[in-house]
């Protein structure tokens, strides 16, 4: 009772508070007219997402509120000449480690692009360090300048396939359950667990009882899409088609239009949109990498294509703002009126959709997609989420690979694409091992478990890459982050893997034996305590040496593919730390053809 | 703290809860096709509130929810014959005490013209018996086939220049604040309290931070809008014109369209309504009476109004489900998905749109406006709200009025209005009293404290009601509800008053000294204990002896009429049991003119 009290939301037991009291006094004073303002925003276009339509007028601010619009004066006031005001974008659904990066460096980026909100599932911290993790991304999130809501991660682990840092049941996730900043459970991606009834998933539905859940049943339909849904998912961001997305609309479900860095739907998506729907979608970018966000940005980026492929522009606004705030039931959150919090984006016309400058609680916290914040402001303790790589180091004996025979299945990389083929080659071998042909396309991968120093190490084969002369290493493997390694040379792959041990965790690229680049991700083994342009230099070179010296295939990033190769919910073949998988047949696959095939 | 925590909401402290997991998982066989049904209403015509669509199938119920929308096989099949299924309809704002009914007689006459969901502000009991009078609102509805949802009334009592049964601050509310059923504080009448930044109306905004707060603040704007706004307050039902209304909307109220008896705005604001700003419009009754509702209809009277003026009848209905439940922050009700309660309205074309038959979470509870639930199978017990009448006995000194003049200050009443003039009027004096003149149309009224028996009495005088040889005496007179009693005759009065008293509250008619008709109201001394249709009989008995016997008025509806001529906030001249009132300058006045008028 009392742990659960500890993270019950503060305002529930408490009344009055004189201090509570004195601010709405405050703000009513000044809308009012009775006082100045602490700032006016002068001589806006405001974007009315209540009214859907542009309205001119000032913005006075008061205690972090708006107070009032109108005509206003100021202690402090900024002539906006007539430029847009539109409230702070809100991205529905998001993984901040995809960004690589602590949610205060990740704030000062997509801030000043006009995210103020953002609706995150750590799923992938949570994987690494179970509720710690969560609660790593909520106190390291407490104060920045964006508001950060938490979906408790419903699939930790992903499958019994492969072995996480963690294991949350609804046992473990009661006790996050009521933090005030926690909205509800994550993207439900067992999703056949939903539908076949299973306890574990059940359990987790019944906690979020009376909450939001997240969906991701991407193809589903019929009386397997009523299942899910009954089960009381409410939203999805995983639609490729129009089709799906009224499918899902029909049921009642909020479509999360989602525009990532690998899947990309909002061009597909905004076709299915009509002035009578448009209030059940959203935007969301699920995941986004520091180089997509540097140079195309982040929600605004949402905005802007939706406009450019002839949405209206305020309905594009409504889809970042107000409907997100319906469909997770955020308050004073998402529009432009008295008692709001002030977060509010200026833009310089709604056909460019350039985000101008960014005001969060009434201050000043963007300008020119720069983050006028300091980051050394605000106290980052990730003590409970380093030193996660507990595998003990390597050596070559370790990725020897006996095969019985040299007819092997082989995961064949697809450029573009996180699905693998399988693919059916002989390889050579020695002594009854593989043994590398360097004129051949197929590489050695190991997936080596690091949460417990189990010793698990999955083996397997891949081609795609072309990557000659070297190995990389990275502990960003979905869902389950364990240490994945390629290369074509067995002591090349044990000094990658061991330099990422050494670190702590992160991304290393080796070049015949000598690192040439390494990237330290010490929170997790995911995310950088630099900052995003830091880590997109260092993601800059280690991409150079890996096309340049390693003469790997351009078609391909190697991290963001290797980071896919053991997601065994992702077909065709993939590989975990507990072996090949077969993700058509859900099962463990010998490297080895076996006698049937 | 137990304090609070007894009213905290169930669902909080649980997890885990192995029936509520078994009617998820039973719910998701169910719309797998894993299992049929307990019951299908098959071959309907869905209105689709979230797409916006007809969508022709079945819709398949299990443990009171929707289970699936498509081909359902069940253990009971009801063929709706293509006929169309609506989400149960949702009052957003009524008091229920207006219909002068307990709520599960409320609910017999509602339920089965479609409305399955009210959103009410007891503040009428409220008034009466304080935080138990809210109390036996929210407990005699628990189980009847209504959802009752509550807004803490936040004007108790309405005004410091009358007595009522109690005085709720913020610090009482504290108590009922956190039920399951509460959803934030009700119309905060005292806008010039709220605009003026008053310490305790504000304590009681703050109180409801997070929830929901009511408005009612007609006719303000600029600034005093701002500011009303900039307290919390986030919806509008007193709108009388579509200017009112956009400027509301556009600082972010919903706007609910109000239907009742006496206020009639519908037909005025649809006018205002577009396709971008319906989703922030809902529909409310306020104040309907038993006549109105049996005669018209409810929520269902609101729709057919609504397509008659030429709105979408989906829309239309969107504003009576999905926008309310939206702006209310409900769960699972207002549409037609899975996971939804079953509350369904089943009606014949949305052109006519007579209401067939009502589900209640899977329950047929009515058919052809009929209810088919047992009113007697809910225990009711209003001992909590009973005997509340303790005015001692009057007798005809108490209602001598002495004058020190003979012109003086008059109420006139104005056919179908709550307002009043102030009327200057010659009368006769016999001792330095007043002395009724039969051949002017000037009746003696009082208004009696009847809470706790303080002995005040107002006296005042009124013109319009031309009753003839009788008086009328009522325990509804808004808000506080005392003892209200007019007549041509002191011991007619005093013989109505006094019949009023013993019966523990109601409506009393006289008829030259006879007591020719008698409404008990022994909930609060404003609510019957009988069925609608027998207090509407008893109504038009007495209506009959008003009219026939009286010789009233026939443009004045005197039981209406009374009931609001005891509240100080409407225009311009009232009565309360401390004095004659003037509401344009708030302040008591004298009966007699004083020197300088």
């Amino acid at each position: 009772m009392i742990m659960d009290l500890m993270y019950i939301n503060n305002n529930i037991l408490k009344v009055g508070g004189g201090g509570m009291i004195n601010d709405i006094r405050s703000r009513i004073d000044v809308a009012a007219g009775r006082k100045k303002a602490e700032l006016v925003l002068k001589n806006c276009r405001i974007v009315n997402v209540f009214s859907s339509e542009i309205i001119e007028g000032d913005i006075a601010i008061e205690g972090g509120k708006i107070a009032g619009i109108g005509k206003y004066e100021g202690h402090r006031e900024i002539d906006m000449n007539w430029k847009y005001a539109a409230p702070g974008f809100i991205d529905s659904h998001v993984h901040i480690e995809s960004a690589m990066v602590s949610p205060v460096q990740f704030a000062m980026e997509v801030v000043p692009r006009g995210t103020t909100t953002v609706i995150a599932d750590p799923h992938e911290i949570a994987n690494v360090r179970g509720l710690d993790g969560i609660k790593y991304i909520l106190d390291s999130s407490e104060a920045i300048p964006l508001n950060v809501f938490i979906m408790l991660p419903s699939c930790v682990p992903a499958t019994a396939f492969e072995n996480s840092g963690a294991e949350l049941n609804a046992k473990e996730l009661k006790e996050l359950i009521n933090h005030n900043r926690v909205l509800g459970l994550g993207e439900a991606m067992n999703y056949p667990g939903v539908i076949n009834g299973e306890e574990g998933i059940l359990e987790k539905l019944n906690l979020a009882k009376g909450k939001i859940i997240d969906g991701h049943g991407p193809m589903i339909s019929g009386t397997d899409l009523n299942a899910y849904v009954a089960g009381g998912i409410r939203t999805e961001h995983e639609c490729s088609s129009v089709e799906e997305m009224l499918d899902r609309l029909r049921l009642g479900m909020y479509i999360l239009i989602r525009q990532g860095t690998a899947a990309q739907n909002l061009k597909d998506l905004i076709r299915g949109i009509t002035k009578e729907n448009v209030r059940r979608c959203l935007f969301c970018t699920d995941d986004k990498h520091p180089d997509d966000i540097l140079m195309n940005g982040h929600i605004d980026n949402n905005i802007r294509l939706a406009i450019k492929g002839g949405i209206d522009p305020i309905a594009a606004i409504q889809m970042a703002t107000i409907n997100a705030a319906d469909c997770y039931k955020l308050r004073n959150i998402g529009g432009i009126a008295p008692g709001y919090r002030a977060d509010i984006v200026i833009i310089d016309n709604l056909k460019d959709f350039n985000i101008e400058e960014v005001f969060k609680n009434g201050e000043l916290v963007g300008h020119d997609k720069k983050a006028l914040f300091d980051t050394n402001n605000f106290v980052q303790d990730y003590s409970k989420v380093s030193n996660t790589v507990k595998a003990q180091k390597i050596s070559p004996k370790d990725l020897k690979m006996p095969l019985k025979a040299d007819v092997v299945n082989v995961i064949r990389v697809l450029p573009h694409s996180i699905l693998t083929k399988k693919a059916v080659r002989k390889v050579d071998t020695e002594n009854g091992n593989f043994k590398i042909n360097k004129n051949l396309d197929i590489l050695k991968m190991a997936v080596i478990e690091r949460h417990k120093g189990l010793g698990n190490i999955g083996l397997g084969l891949i081609e795609g890459f072309e990557l000659k002369n070297g190995a990389i290493a990275l502990t960003i493997a979905h869902d389950s982050h364990n240490l994945i390694v390629i290369g074509d040379n067995d002591e090349y792959m044990v000094k990658a893997a061991n330099e990422v041990i050494d670190i702590g965790g992160g991304i290393v690229i080796c070049s015949g034996g000598e690192i040439k680049g390494t990237l330290k991700l010490p929170i997790g083994g995911l995310m950088s305590n630099e900052s995003m342009a830091d880590v997109n230099k260092i993601l800059h070179k280690m991409l150079e040496v890996a096309y340049t010296e390693l003469k790997m295939n351009k078609e391909i990033d190697p991290f963001m593919t290797l980071a896919f190769m053991a997601l065994p919910v992702i077909p065709e073949i993939k590989l975990t730390d507990m072996g090949l998988f077969d993700v058509e047949s859900f099962s463990f696959m010998e490297i080895c053809l076996t006698e049937a095939e």
